[in-house]
């Protein structure tokens, strides 16, 4: 029988359809077209995209030339803009605001691969350290209070371009969502003591049918209320409310198991299409310790149709057990372009 | 420059990204793949549905045969199922509740068509009327407090038959999206002495740059804050909470605007893609008289990605003001198959 199953953190039901089930092994593979033309993410394109903002290379190596590994750049068509003041001021009724924010591309890795599965686990941390250096910086603008990073890949899940790289949209507003897991957050710490988020570790710890890795800093599992087939959230064990406070050992760990996770979703369902969303507390606001920044990676196997729109509620066809179990009995197997990296240096 | 543009009954913020902008025109043709087989929902195939809820029929015609004009039906795969008891149980932290529910599909016609807009207006009217009846029937059980009615059409929207049909499901809580639209509402009305629906009517009729259609009782507009490229409300120009209450020539306006706007974007769009949602009161709650009922067509031209899915807020590349421009200016071309009615009965 279906259930109805809600979110702790958030006012959020999830049908999980057992009479429209799809077990793990139903789904096929993705067929997707390849891209004519050059990529302009690639090494020795450069040109063709704005001057970088940032990117970890090669000592002696040129700005906007190859030599990097990890870069950095504006969004070519930006959906906001840091030029914008953010002034609020009302049309009759609405209110409305300048396109004030950040948009940033992360190319992340000089190989032309779709996923952050097949690049080397040191090149997926030096991925997050990038992150964490785009989200120290952002917050030293005082009118931006969010920084959204986040990761499309495949068609389905609407990325333009092939070439692996994430994206960062740093917003004058703290999102809804944030603010709907917050407030979540706030109210289950002042009703029980404790922290929505570390009570769900130790129950995933206790129960483990929906634990992916367990790893030393990280957790990685199904939620019980998964909205979509194989959801996962990345968790940092530790209560820590501040992706930018992440340390060099938690880096290490959190590429790995992301890398794995990602590499198992992609032996078991060829092309998956994905996003993925870091949730962390906002900026240049009084500091919210309730909150328990995460990870979450949400395929894009369904589609999100009118029930999902006209409530916000979803119908999951795969129970996020069985999710876990096909993920966790899925082996790892990487592609044989392992190249080490020259000379990272990185200044924590 | 992009502009934030707040919902103004929700607390939601979309960018209207002008750098990325899409001109209504910019917009291709959409190629669907026509489905193999037999359509269960063809005149003749009745015994691959589940036995008939109710249809509107010929006088003599039998139940589970031809003779209907429109049929509701059970979901063969229902996500939810009236038979389950709304059991609230605690899992350890988790909240958990039987499937409860009601799952439906009307079949909007015996034409084998796409969409509501190749029907006559006179078709229109009677799926409104049979919106209506399973409306005010499902409301007889008082476990239910919610019946979403919603259309797919399309496969990007996540239709899975082209015949055309909308469906219904019931539910046992109030979802987030109509809970939040309530809130919103009674603030405004609290904070201003009015409905904010009204407002946004008052208010658009004067400025005239999103209005569609201004039919006798219902706007048709662009909303200010539209997620998604050519977004279109329909909402009663009376302040009215409950859809169950539509009069009949309520009724008649609602079909010929929804038909015109509907035509209008299949014209413009070969075979558009779009949700259709219609959002109303809540059921056996205590009555919500601040609430102002309306329908909302979300066109799935973009994909919901990872910023989407991450904040709640939207990107759309296409202003409201350009969408009701084109929609205006798009004249509607009906096809040739307008076919009479036999006998319709109803009883209001």
């Amino acid at each position: 029988m279906s259930e109805w199953r809600k979110d702790p953190i958030v006012d959020r039901w999830v049908i999980i359809a057992t009479e429209r089930g799809k077990r793990p092994f139903d789904y096929k593979e993705i067929v997707e077209e390849k891209k004519a033309g050059a990529c302009p993410l690639c090494p020795g394109n450069e040109g063709q995209t704005p001057p970088e903002i940032m990117a970890f290379r090669e000592v002696g190596s040129e700005k906007d030339t190859p030599g990097w590994w990890v870069r950095v750049v504006p969004n070519k068509f930006p959906a906001v803009m840091v030029e914008a003041q953010p002034f609020l001021r009302q049309r009759g009724i609405y209110s409305v605001m300048n396109g004030t924010g950040a948009h940033e591309v992360i190319v992340e890795s000089t190989l032309h691969e779709p996923g952050l599965d097949s690049q080397t686990e040191k090149q997926v941390e030096e991925v997050i350290w990038a992150w964490r250096d785009r989200s120290l910086d952002l917050r030293k603008d005082p009118r931006l209070k969010y920084i959204q990073i986040f990761k499309n890949t495949g068609s389905a899940a609407g990325a333009s371009l092939e070439h692996t790289h994430s994206q960062l949209i740093a917003t004058p507003l703290v999102p809804a969502e944030i603010r709907q897991e917050m407030e979540g957050m706030r109210e289950y710490w002042i009703r029980k003591g404790s922290c929505v988020m570390c009570d769900v570790i130790r129950q995933e710890l206790a129960e483990r049918e929906r634990v992916v890795i367990d790893g030393r800093h990280f957790l990685v599992f199904a939620p019980f209320a998964s909205r979509f087939p194989f959801e996962t959230w990345l968790v940092p064990k530790e209560h820590q409310h501040d992706f930018g406070q992440i340390r060099e050992e938690q880096v290490k760990d959190l590429a790995s198991a992301l890398r794995a996770v990602l590499r198992k979703m992609s032996v078991m369902i060829k092309n998956i299409p994905y996003n993925m969303v870091l949730h962390t507390a906002p900026v240049n606001c009084p500091e919210d310790r309730h909150y328990h920044w995460h990870l979450k990676i949400l395929p894009r196997l369904t589609v999100m149709a009118g029930f999902e729109l006209g409530t916000g509620y979803y119908i999951n066809p795969t129970p996020p057990e069985l999710a876990a179990h096909a993920l966790r009995e899925t082996q790892e197997v990487y592609p044989l372009h392992e190249r080490p990296l020259t000379e990272v240096h990185r200044y924590v």
